[in-house]
């Protein structure tokens, strides 16, 4: 054993800003940029760009700065910012402060890994979110919840009822300001009209790597098919099931000694992993959707 | 999301035995072995073995085998097993029983990922152990330990008060019949008296890559060194620090983005998945110590 | 740069014999054998055993052991296997002895890694094989082959001609006495036909994850799919494309600045690595095959 | 076995180049870089940035751009930024061009693994490099070397001669018009005036993960301490043994299984991995070295 430094830091939120952009590419944004956020008085803490093509392609961008130079007030700032840059580029854009954390909502069914490892960061300082509710189908993890102090609240689906209890869950999600779901382990496959409906970016966690074992049971394909290795896809969800674009992935090897339960029991440190970086990249701004894929910074 | 097999299984503590042996290598052992379990019933479940050399080194065996066709009773077949196989081939050797699960206790401070991941993982019955009490030289993690049902004794320990300190955590471990102590991120430094006066094992979870970063604050000296991978080691405890019988390692990956605060949190994830597969592999009997170093099946 | 200790050594193949096994799993099978073994005085070095369930599973094992103190010559020790141990279980089994290097025919077409890196773990003394023949339906390779002093054949491969190459690609190959044949990303699909007459293990290495990205141009596929990770598998070659039992697989992180070329490259690196481990494996005797899946000790 | 798309694409060259800047950080330098790139016609591809600390830190930045718009040749560019720039910032800077590779040397002792690894990458375009010459204190590797076309020059190296064989070395180096060395398992080490009179950057390739087992023998100390992970450091060589920036590490597991002899073995495959990582870093301009660590882009 060992003496430690200190204790473990709290999250600083600092004062600073991430400004995120898609646009075509073209010559003269980074100079477009950082121009315009040096004269504003903000201090450039990290940069990154991406581009698909430089000819034509499509160009992204995250910056992330210190408030507290700045001479305008947010408003005003973005104002200037969708005038004098975004608009002559033809930019999608937007500003996050860290001050402000973001709402997650979380869902799960029974597994409680993926769910206590999201509280557990929560409350660690990892993740910069409020969790304003969790809403599950089952009343199996009320308790673990409500020890976060944190609303749990239980909404049945079944076959017959699945529209008015997705119509629910939307509804619960809004009333809670939630700005995006994280299903831990949630096992329902939500419907277009709830993504319709809740319009807001959906994480998902598939226990394989995906594209192999889409769907039900994939430890047990895995088992079937003879892998030596198993993995875990995070993903923004879509309708079309396990398709949506890939957050981050990550396996594990394994051997002819496993059996599918055991895959399972391996599988779950990895699922928690995987999904916890998809969350923490989502959470501080740093997956931009492009078409079906990510650009993940 | 996916929808699944099913709940995930319970661990079954089957009705198994885990017989160790340590000997001098020499011809038929392990005939001897599996001949004698044959005879007396005892089905092979999993066979690992080691020998240092096969001319006068030392062999290693760690056979697993189902209860349920034995012939004899526990005393009398391990009475058998002495007079007839470990005798004559000078073994060092034990049996135990997945029907009785090992009696872990845990020293933590004030970090709560080591330790809770522990109670989770055990909760969730991938650890076969009881945990019959955690001490602490802090009030910190009492909440999380009674969350989870489980005896939660401060013990302060200062300068002067040392040898007292140590003196009435070895009266609580032997009055809690622990078995094995794990330091999940405990901050003191355990002398050779209470390792003496305990007799047992204790597990320790490093935040480096031993032998890399002997000491207090690893990550600190990682960051100054400017490594491009942190790491975390599991080891037994000796009177010499950090220098005990090692069980298990694992890194990540680092870039100078990293300030020693950033190496904090990745290492944070490291550890505990390092302590946990160590405690696992100590709790299955899959660890043989040999001098400083471990086989490990 | 460090003081070496001496040179590499080169590998010393030893004395030894491999002995595997695959039969009915019941009782006695590791007595049997390890007690057979002995009365011969074969030491046995290593001993890896598994079983799919030991209920009316399958159970497979492998012995490596020292020829010194054995009492018989090969053949006689071999009837007298054949006769006290194996035909009473019912055994599938053969030995093999490390004094003998494995023939391994290699199939190549352009790329150079995957064929380069096997000539120089050959030349380094990390395969026990001997390499009497590369067949390719290219010249490229020629020089490569050559420098390293292995006969080179080309054997074009068009549409019209395909049986007529295969077969004599299949007398190529049993005039060289290959044991097995290693496909070195070779860029023809191998017929059921071709496969039952060699009637010998065929390797193939495919650049993906499988099941993921079955067929060709699994690099641009998992460039359009967007995965974070891409993968390497080797494989025995069955008449299904791409769906005999892996032998060992392997991955790399990846990341949206990546294009089909680049994976590419980064996949170059993991298809040598994990072809290497399964040839060496394979020679080894270390893979068991059991229906589509193997055991690999 | 699968088809494949089409031979793997040459490395092709591009036209571009890159400019690699530290400074003290504050305001503007983003800014002021990118809009001399874009008043001049140069396409930004890539850009990276880092500050030790936006308050009074360094930064440093790598950008990669297109010359085919540039509206001045390359001398004046140079001369401008120098001047519109680089002057009132303050900057250490260069900037390097895709079309002239960078002249490699390599020393060598009588490990092939790391040099033929190195050779065969230049070779697939993996590596943007000329090698001009590789020296060695040994005749072994010299068909090596001569069969990919490089002179080989052996500089024997006793306890005696050793400032003047260090003399004839720099002197080849110099004629050679190396731009930086590569030691591939060079056995003897550089003395601090060797450094001073090449006065260029030399990469080492260290066979642990340093700082654990500095020095001679590291698997040997690796095998007796019973770690269960090796690595492999690559860093450049500074007058203090084995204690220079570290550019790039990893590791592979292993197990007691192992001896001294099968660590070299496991080692050699995660030496070469990582030293071509290194060198590949290096020769594409993304090592910025600060202090005793290095930025890599």
């Amino acid at each position: 054993m060992t003496v430690p430094a200190s204790a473990a830091p709290a999250l600083d939120p600092h004062n600073t800003a991430v400004l995120t952009i898609t646009c075509p590419d073209r010559g003269g944004i980074v100079a477009a940029v950082s121009q315009f956020l040096h004269n504003h008085g903000a201090n450039i803490l990290h940069s990154d760009q991406h581009s698909t093509d430089p000819q034509g392609g499509t160009f992204f961008m995250r910056m992330e700065f210190h408030l507290s130079g700045l001479d305008l007030a947010r408003e005003p700032f973005e104002r200037a910012f969708a005038t004098v840059v975004a608009a002559p580029f033809g930019m999608t854009w937007r500003v996050t402060y860290t001050t402000e954390p973001r709402r997650m909502a979380v869902l799960v069914s029974k597994y409680d890994h993926c769910f206590l490892d999201l509280l557990w960061r929560k409350r660690r300082g990892e993740l910069n979110v409020e969790i304003p509710l969790v809403i599950s189908n089952h009343e199996d993890l009320r308790r673990d919840a409500e020890m976060f102090g944190i609303p749990f609240h239980v909404v049945p689906v079944t076959k017959d009822n699945k529209a008015e209890a997705e119509a629910q869950q939307v509804r619960l999600l809004q009333e809670a300001g939630a700005e995006f779901a994280v299903l831990a382990r949630y096992m329902q496959i939500l419907s277009g009209d709830f993504l319709n409906a809740f319009g807001k970016p959906v994480i998902n966690i598939h226990h394989s790597f995906l594209p192999a074992f889409v769907g039900a049971n994939p430890y047990r394909a895995a088992f079937q098919r003879g892998v030596k290795l198993i993995g875990a896809t995070s993903h923004y969800v879509t309708e079309e099931l396990d398709a949506g674009p890939i957050i981050a992935q990550d396996v594990v090897p394994v051997t002819h000694r496993e059996t599918p339960e055991t895959l399972m029991r391996l599988g779950r440190d990895v699922e928690r992993q995987v999904l916890a970086r998809a969350v923490k990249a989502h959470v501080e701004d740093r997956v931009l959707v492009h078409g079906n894929k990510t650009v993940v910074f």
